[in-house]
């Protein structure tokens, strides 16, 4: 089990990318959590797998810090992509992607997202452009699902929500049977969206790729932005092109950190 | 710059010790601080300069995660120990340190500690069997210095210690002109120490390998337990041997994670 791996990260979200192509390795949950540790692992917020596809030049597998694995995650999609050093597509469980690397950038071409209640999913159906429901002052979202479902919460001032507190009571409100990812988004002018993200399974991130997507997705579709939109998050910015109907393509910086090798049969 | 890296742990006090002894690297402390950075860097607690020495086997340079260059810690001589694979000698700035590797573990000698107030140093002549000073419910401590400075308060129960609030005022004391390490100790048995300290520099940590050593020779010193001494930190358990006069005997585990390059000019 010699396969090497790279560190990488995208806007601060980081991710140890792990080149099973040609030498396979197992990933289990507890493997993928050991991995993840920051101290006595590798260190990453998403472990990323890399096999051979039968229906893509790549698949890729992303397991979070906890062990579990995750559908999708736009940062980690532009970071593969760098790596790979030319346009591929990329097999994942929510689909294949189309991604095309640029220096230290990428864009990557989501698959065009969900609307419908069931597909979110929600618990029951409603209408995922102004939802009838509301946790404290965080009131009538609108729902997207990008690969992976997200709450996306228009505010006046983002920075002034407790996302802390109240993330998690969202992320595991009944509505949502998968759990769900909460942002919070001001608009700041007609091409400028600001954003920040509590990613179900992870917390507080600096930068959450699919977020980014669902929230511009949210605001094009509401009429509150125009194509193409950046967002501003804590770790950096993304720029979002999505047209009503069609695939979602987001552009961003993705940087190569170092690359080593380790004995994956230490972490259990 | 080619020089490669090894990821490594003492007890969970995680190290980047950067081989430079064939291909030199310039550390400064914006790079090492950088470096440390444990999302968009490397990470650790402390990042280790391996350098050609003209008085040992090797010379050894310790930057804690803050840039800042520090003397010695004797969880990252372990490391370094079993880096090199055979007893070796390891000229660090607080003297040269004979090591023995064994499989997954090692053993240090330190240098005889210093009990001058004026070598620990301290801003002022003083007993530091017995210091007439006390910060809320820590009183009294002892003061050693073993290549770095340590206070020592031995306490009916350590866990019961805010040591999160207490430690930076302490190590932060004009008492103290270099600042001070703040060590909270409790007697278990004549041969059984449990420790929690608070690292000049760093904050708290799971193991404070030069802190087992200065508690462990205070409380020997003090007649409070007999060498040889287990300490036991968060992180796991040290054994200490230590007689008047003679140097320090510490003995624990080190953990070789994984080995990795980089392109050490990408951290400013």
């Amino acid at each position: 089990m010699a396969a090497p791996f790279h560190k990488m990260h995208g806007l601060g979200n980081d991710f140890v990318v792990i080149d099973a192509r040609n030498d396979p390795v197992e990933m289990t949950g507890p493997r993928a959590h050991a991995i993840a540790d920051r101290r006595t692992g590798i260190g990453c917020d998403q472990l990323i797998l890399l096999e051979p596809s039968s229906t893509a030049d790549v698949k890729m597998r992303i397991f979070n810090a906890d062990g579990g694995e995750v559908e999708a995650c736009g940062n980690a999609t532009r970071c593969v992509a760098t790596l790979l050093a030319k346009p591929a597509d990329i097999e994942t469980v929510a689909g294949i992607l189309k991604t095309r690397p640029q220096d230290s950038s990428a864009s990557v071409l989501l698959n065009p997202p969900a609307f419908e209640w069931e597909l979110i999913p929600l618990a029951m159906p409603m209408d995922t452009r102004d939802m009838p429901v509301g946790w404290e002052t965080l009131e009538r979202p609108m729902a997207v699902n990008v690969g992976n479902p997200h709450a996306i919460f228009f505010v006046d001032d983002c920075d002034k929500v407790d996302l802390e507190r109240l993330g998690p009571i969202i992320e595991t409100d009944p509505l949502f049977p998968e759990k769900i990812n909460v942002n919070v988004a001001t608009i700041v002018d007609q091409q400028t969206i600001k954003l920040r993200v509590w990613e179900r399974g992870v917390g507080l991130t600096l930068a959450c790729g699919t977020g980014a997507c669902a929230t511009a997705v949210a605001a094009i579709r509401s009429g509150r932005v125009q194509s193409p939109v950046s967002v501003s998050l804590p770790g950096g910015e993304l720029r979002i092109d999505w047209k009503e109907g069609g695939p979602i393509e987001m552009e961003g910086p993705a940087t190569h950190v170092f690359t080593g090798t380790a004995d994956w049969s230490q972490f259990g």
